[in-house]
């Protein structure tokens, strides 16, 4: 936790938090906060900021904000996923989030099988509780925003345009041989990263025939998680190539 | 599991092998083998190939492997990191095996606590199945390297010439501005990342004096095993696109 997240809710009138339970423990003995100490705040999807701890009450902290800086930016990558095995997405959420994504959007595919969609992992308060944990971890505070689609098709044809609207369109799988970072980039991009044994040769002419280009990862088969974190993170940095390049 | 590893030891010189356990049961729950079904097999540090199934007993599996394939090679890319949490530690084995790594060596820092050096998640059965783990998703039998130090000092001053020679050395801090695809590469890569909260001034002066050039991911805090994940795929991604231009 490198910023301490609070709901909008949370804030008086007077601008003053008052913070117990697991933040409010961090604070106290991650961060060794005392009286007077200034922390990096955020407003969940809103502004950033410092506070100063004006009270310490046994597990309960009381800080006085002070939101300066503006809310930061969407994140400039989207991120379409084969919804995975429960377990690797509950790992995901946070690495995600603080690698930065606009949108999640999970979807059905031929690999992916059905009970998948009744985990644990999609439950609400498991999805944002981590996402959370990600973007304080990153000091962020705009929760990507997630979608779950239980068919394919549809959501490729009929969806894409008005959810990310001008993004670079990529198709992740390892039977294609072009690198993500050989790939002209634009100002957002959206990754379609398949399930563990890759999209089904229709799956890919259904996204090829939608505008997306196929990107591989080399020879190496990794397991989703793995492969969603460093197509995020490589996406971001074809953006900040192309910036800076003008 | 993309591949079945094991042991030199387990291959009878009439080249069978009798498979039981945790392996056995992958090839016949995810697998689907059958009696005359063909694997793809490994051998721990040796060659690769195939094998046929010719005959299961319950938990057990006799293959026949033809192992034809040379050995690969061992990946191009080494790590050297300040010992992490033991949590994000153990986790971090299988991916980093998958994404491959030459030699991990781990090291102390001045933002590692003097306890993580006695985890669990460092003892040498651990460390092994789950590198396995990871090579058996990436199919490699290249087992990675693991050297452990307990002072930084000594280790860069005097083990990086003969441990990592020829490497282009970088050094990972966020307060780098420059992007490792944008950072020359060379035929191989030996990264030091450092702790949560970076390196001190201190230690990036250490590896500055000893040929490591900086380099950061962006302005997002990451947690450690996100950051070593995403820094070993683009060294390997610079490798290839550096292989490319010739």
């Amino acid at each position: 936790m490198n910023l301490l997240l609070f709901e909008a809710s949370e804030l008086s009138q007077q601008g003053e938090l008052r913070i117990s339970g697991t933040r409010a423990r961090h604070m106290l003995e991650v961060w060794k906060i005392q009286l007077g100490s200034d922390v990096r705040v955020g407003c969940i999807d809103g502004a950033m900021g410092m506070a100063s701890v004006v009270a310490i009450d046994g597990e309960h902290v009381q800080l006085r904000a002070r939101l300066t800086g503006a809310p930061p930016a969407r994140p400039r990558v989207d991120l379409i996923m084969a919804l995975p095995r429960p377990k690797v997405l509950k790992r995901l959420w946070a690495p995600l989030a603080s690698l930065g994504i606009g949108t999640i959007a999970l979807t059905n595919a031929s690999r992916v099988e059905r009970f998948y969609f009744d985990s644990h992992a999609l439950s609400p308060e498991v999805v944002r509780e981590r996402l959370l944990d990600g973007l304080a971890q990153a000091r962020d505070t705009i929760v990507p925003r997630v979608e779950v689609r239980h068919r394919l098709k549809p959501f490729v044809e009929d969806e894409l345009d008005q959810l990310f609207p001008e993004a670079r369109r990529l198709l992740a799988d390892p039977v294609y041989e072009r690198s993500i970072t050989q790939t002209p980039s634009e100002a957002r991009v959206v990754l379609a990263l398949g399930p563990e044994g890759g999209w089904t040769p229709y799956e890919r002419d259904l996204f090829e025939r939608n505008g997306f280009v196929g990107i591989g990862l080399g020879p190496r088969a990794l397991r989703s998680d793995t492969a969603a974190i460093v197509l995020t993170a490589m996406a971001h940095e074809t953006i900040r190539v192309a910036q800076k390049r003008g």
